[in-house]
């Protein structure tokens, strides 16, 4: 679902103010790409503008509620999270050596490793420097708690890299912390600035960014490669095991016995999915995510009517991306 | 000069208040290193816990003042500034492919590069979660303007990486972003957390910074590798144009012909470095940086006694750090 979807779907479901912020938000961002010197202008800039779903930020806002969505915290809030994430995108991309993002060239692959670490950096730096501006402690200690989560995410991936028998639990707990923990920042931190309940609505957050994670694994495995623009089976290649996985090497002693490091042709890996989807675990899989997402909307605490529809319309946007 | 033997002579100036403070830093980094996972201890404790000279948590404690320096929030502060150099270190060596620090192996070395661009960014991480913890949005603005500072200067250093013409100005510049900067931070945050001048000391930090860096790039020309614990030259082989080797192209026909890129073994960048030595502007860029020592302590605001000899003292310890 692109963003123009999502926020055209959330005018109709009553988040009108959203359309305005999300302009805002754009604004800023390249603001802040071309106020930096020219070479984060060039580098961060085309991450940066490249745009993506935005997710994160429409999280930040929806949060915040109508009330509150325009006010400037608000906005430095959902730069802060995007800022954070684009930052993670572009270390990915140097440690993956990737060519391309959103269709366009990474900074890696335009500017050599070197100058993509340094972006990333700067980008980090320019996320909590943005956040200070709203003089809230509890809020830089929410998005450092997010922005560390992301990285211990980060090496428990590698480190769990090419380990076939890595348990169900361990896996989830990769997903909280590289995913979760960042959404739930996300609605943490709009919920403070709006007066919210910051802790049940980062709730919500997290439960519906696992599930985020979860579909994204199961895309990886199912494809098809038109819908997520990649080959499948991407994660097999990089020796990342996801639940899919997991759960099949249960149910088919081929799988189990695989040997990750053998599988490196996309046509191997697009074996693999198939062999894991004769299993039925990706319904299992997608069925464990769309029970959280159902969760999460349930646990919503008492919101504006408009607000609350527009968050479970997000939420329902994150289960929809199997669909 | 040792972490050792500058606290000693701390002592000896008044600093008694330093060593105790030292102390609670390295359990505190310690207690950092283990409280975030195996993954951190592991990888990111070795870089922590390897020691370096830790010069910018003693300028943290001094510009503090004996009063102040044992207040928790100077340690975060102090602990925040060390964890942000830590970070750089790391990602610094990630992209140097560098095998040992402080003869100690790397965790690129040990872990590979995912492993340790992870770690890099969750020591950023971590530094303004700890640094949150003192509730004054003013230190967060100023340890991000520091960071920021830090990942502009090394995009700098890696855009002019080869350009033989660069202008002393953007040297300087380059100096102030990737060194000086983080000083001030150091000072600064100290002197606010210690109710002092924040702005005053700060620029103290400053000035000895890039003083820091100056001496530094002479050491690499001037070596000997004994006293620098690396071959001379390595700038040279990274691509980096430092001030002695712009100083040295305008009265070297030969050094302004230079082609860089062919400067590729030891022994070739040791030559480079003996030619720039002939010209004679080692001296001009030590006299350079000992001016800006000691305009940095002429500009010292009105302090107590002992806190300025002390501050005074580790001008003096950059200085002779060519000595």
């Amino acid at each position: 679902m692109s963003s123009a979807e999502q926020v055209l779907a959330l005018v109709e479901a009553g988040g009108s103010h959203v359309p305005e912020q999300m302009e805002r938000l754009e604004a800023r961002l390249a603001e802040l790409a071309t106020s930096h010197g020219e070479l984060l202008a060039e580098h961060a800039g085309a991450t940066i503008s490249a745009g993506g779903k935005r997710l994160r930020p429409l999280l930040v806002f929806l949060a915040a509620g109508p009330e509150a969505a325009g006010l400037p915290g608000v906005l430095r809030a959902a730069v802060a999270v995007e800022l954070i994430h684009s930052a993670t995108l572009v270390h990915d991309d140097v440690l993956d050596s990737a060519e391309l993002r959103r269709g366009r060239p990474t900074v890696v692959a335009t500017a050599g490793r070197a100058i993509a670490t340094a972006t990333g950096d700067l980008l980090f730096s320019r996320a909590f420097a943005e956040l200070a501006r709203n003089g809230r402690p509890d809020e830089i200690r929410m998005l450092s708690a997010a922005s560390s989560a992301l990285a211990e995410g980060e090496l428990l991936q590698r480190e769990d890299a090419w380990v076939l028998d890595v348990p169900r639990e361990r896996y989830l707990h990769r997903c909280d912390l590289k995913t979760a923990r960042l959404f739930q920042a996300a609605c943490g931190l709009g919920a403070l600035e709006g007066g919210g309940d910051g802790a049940a609505l980062g709730d919500f957050g997290r439960r519906i960014g696992l599930a985020f994670q979860l579909l994204d694994d199961v895309l990886d495995v199912s494809g098809p490669t038109e819908r997520i623009g990649k080959h499948r089976g991407t994660d097999l290649l990089d020796g990342t095991v996801t639940l899919p996985l997991i759960l099949a090497r249960e149910r088919d002693p081929g799988l189990a016995a695989i040997d990750l490091r053998a599988v490196r042709t996309p046509e191997q890996a697009a074996a693999v999915c198939d062999a894991i989807a004769a299993t039925g675990v990706l319904e299992l899989a997608r069925a464990d995510a769309l029970e959280r997402v159902a969760a999460a909307k349930a646990a919503l605490p008492p919101l504006p009517e408009g607000q609350r529809a527009a968050l479970e319309l997000v939420a329902d946007s994150v289960a929809d991306r199997y669909a």
